[in-house]
């Protein structure tokens, strides 16, 4: 059997520590070409470089992995590995991360980190985001190391339905720490704002966004954020036809 | 009656000319609160600022209308507006746009217009994002205002069911060409891009993102891209829940 081919990006850039992870958990499936923002793109959602060139970087290279750094976004690199550098090769597997934060509930349409893994299975092989629920640049990744190559492993040995993207957390903790691994829906809910007013030394007001996000159904407990809050690996599998279809029927009554 | 209060913003900023359209389409509806990007923020889909400061900048006032300016993306310009600005009325309508280019099928997660149109629709008011066919910085947007200003009139006249998001596309033309108004699904398909690879006068090379959109269903009938070839306006209402229920079963049996 041919050797995987598998493709790593993340949103926390190409040097952090979830993405040394990340590699750690590819290599265990096969060779690994890593395509990693050059800076910080956390929250940069579904974002598309189009009013900007993109510099593309050769980072490292050894047997079975190669790194590039580009200066976009998360869905960016995505695009730069399988529509240029990996053009005329078959992908078998993206995985997006580890993230250094929890990507649970809506946090799935603001993640970079998600934004990536969707777009990843737009190319007909599965695509996984994964992250950790700790934002600490140091933060501990043993358990989210086992668990995505437990998940991962499950999903390449069996048979799948493409599209198949995943939004997998893991609560923080050691591997011992955590129960087991439940397959959820995204809990609903939202973030609200606060505006942090601060002045720079020539007068000049400016802000900072900081945010708090407020659960709608705290007693749900079939959604990621309550398998989390009980230890679990929470697997959200997810899709991208936003379609209301609750909505049709009644705004079919008012739209005539 | 209290006069109602209506935010608009959108992805072009706060000079293009599509904002000025969905002004004109506002103020039908009560007085307007612009809160828009300082720059172009097509394709940021639903980015949030975390890592850099953001500057408010009060542009235009006048009876009934205010015109704010943000540094940042979309999504953060209603965060701005609902939770800062506006933090002590209510809103009542969202509208973003009016886009120059359409926001139909896949387009919709890497749209600004609509990042900030889902958001819209996170503080418990009707949000529409409007978008026109045409990429022209001078398109005529006299057909979108027309449908925007009938699909608005409708649903703030009728018993809706919040949250309630509207990704509405105008095909190009003059009023008389557009056919009617289709309530749609999102079509399926994505896009592939193309690298243009360029060399700067320092022989450093870069690229340009550029793309094309495949459709994967080319004859279905129910999707917003056909009842836009049809030349009708396309609705498609929007949620946020991502979660691919079409999986679980599937998953559940792997996932044991």
């Amino acid at each position: 059997m041919k050797e995987r081919l598998i493709l790593v990006t993340n949103d926390d850039g190409v040097d952090s520590k979830g993405i040394r992870a990340a590699i750690e958990v590819a290599r265990t499936f096969g060779r690994v070409v890593v395509v990693a923002p050059e800076t910080m793109q956390s929250g940069k959602s579904s974002s598309i470089t189009l009013y900007d060139p993109l510099f593309l970087r050769h980072v490292h290279e050894e047997e079975r992995l190669k790194i590039y750094a580009f200066s976009g976004t998360p869905v960016d690199c995505v695009k730069m590995a399988f529509d240029y550098l990996l053009k005329d090769e078959k992908v078998d597997l993206v995985i997006s991360g580890i993230n250094h934060g929890s990507n649970a509930a809506i946090n799935v349409i603001y993640s970079g980190t998600m934004g990536a893994a969707i777009e990843g299975s737009f190319y007909n092989c599965p695509s996984v985001g994964l992250s950790l629920t700790s934002h600490d640049p140091d933060a501990d990744f043993e358990a989210s190391i086992e668990w995505g190559r437990k998940i991962i492993g499950d999903i390449l040995e069996h048979d799948i339905n493409l599209p198949l993207c995943l939004n997998v957390n893991v609560p923080e903790g050691r591997p011992e720490e955590i129960q087991g691994v439940k397959l959820c829906r995204q809990n609903r809910g939202s973030w609200r704002e606060e505006f942090f007013l601060r002045e720079d030394p020539r007068g000049r007001e400016y802000f900072w966004l900081t945010g708090r996000f407020y659960d709608d159904e705290p007693d749900a407990k079939d959604t990621d954020e309550h398998a989390l809050a009980d230890k679990y690996v929470a697997v959200v599998p997810v899709q991208a036809d936003m379609t209301d279809y609750s909505q049709m029927k009644n705004l079919a009554k008012i739209m005539k």
